[in-house]
């Protein structure tokens, strides 16, 4: 399917692969609808290998990936998605997708070095094509290291300091204790240090501080 | 999209997730192109929840992530997709992607707990978004099990629903429009998106809802 073959090479391009290469696709080649579902990855589709027999395809690779959802009764090595791209060496790998409704034949498979699945849910094995190539290309990426750099937290390093935050903490409780909110003189202990701890949660910048002295004065006025 | 809807629902119930909602479905709802899309995952489908607006729509939420690609200018926790599902405890989580053009507003973003994001090559960031669903069931699925016991924290505490954080910050924002807080008009959807973003930091639970409202009744009375 063209739509198919459009998403894997969008996903690929977001992941940072380029080299697609296509067995005899169905509905010949070159397929508007692939043009169209790549997106902006048109070039990805545009540079694809179009080959009639598998063998010509994995010609140059040197390790082969078969993916496959069924357990196939075959002597070969298994590799769970999750170590997808761990120790790799510096060779040609491939990852071998088969037809989207049949699959890889045992003769494909044959062919792989290793046969790689993804774990799903037993109940529904069957995932989409390109959705198995967006996991595929994720997982790879985030265990190869390429393009992949750890996102960190927003939180501005500069954190309001201690005399910042006890200066809000006294604000508010100086006003709580003019309008009357604690009530009962002997849960006021406990009750501040709830309302304390709500605030040191919220790893306050210095803005912040002053953002919520500035609710408090408005709120009290 | 019908066509997204469709395959996320399909790459949900691979992973063994069915609780889909959608806000303001844009081509209407029942949509046939999403039902085709998704395959033997016509359940999924079926039991999607619609609702007319994203407040309504996660209501009964405890802990809101919300996808995005591009940094924003907001103090809030970013999780990288890598660490999705790990140390989760037994409270209703959620996952927010915004309109497949333009991803989610700001406003939308200040109602979550954390940002997430899937690390892609900063040449290319613009992930369909029915593979960055399948990125994340896949991701969340393989770091907690499918249907395995979860792993739980030693925080074991209730989350407030986001109906009662929405509750929380309308009952600010009315408190200080009357005090006249907002002095300039211009800058009070970005000061309120600040006051918000302050207390989802916070992962405060019920009783300090109740707490942070009665300390705005008690300081505006």
């Amino acid at each position: 399917m063209g739509e198919n073959i459009g998403a894997a090479a969008r996903v690929m391009k977001n992941f940072g692969f380029s080299d697609l290469r296509i067995v005899a696709p169905r509905d010949g080649w070159p397929n508007p609808k692939a043009i169209e579902m790549s997106a902006s990855a048109e070039d990805v589709i545009k540079s694809a290998k179009i080959f009639d027999s598998l063998e010509e395809a994995i010609g140059d690779v040197e390790f082969l990936y078969a993916t496959t959802a069924r357990s196939r009764d075959m002597v070969k090595p298994v590799l769970s998605s999750e170590d997808l791209g761990k120790n790799t060496s510096d060779i040609k790998y491939a990852i071998m997708f088969g037809h989207e409704k049949s699959g890889l034949t045992n003769e494909e498979i044959v062919l792989s070095n290793s046969i790689l699945t993804i774990p799903v849910d037993p109940a529904y094995t069957s995932l989409n094509i390109a959705q198995s190539i967006a996991i595929l290309c994720y997982q790879w990426s985030a265990n190869n290291g390429v393009g992949a750099s750890k996102a960190k937290t927003n939180i501005g390093k500069k954190l309001a300091s201690k005399d910042e935050l006890i200066g809000l903490f006294l604000h508010l409780e100086e006003e709580l204790d003019k309008s009357g909110f604690f009530k009962v003189p002997e849960k006021r202990a406990q009750m501040v240090n709830n309302i304390r701890n709500i605030f040191q949660r919220s790893d306050l910048n210095e803005q912040e501080v002053n953002t919520l002295r500035g609710i408090i004065r408005s709120l009290s006025e």
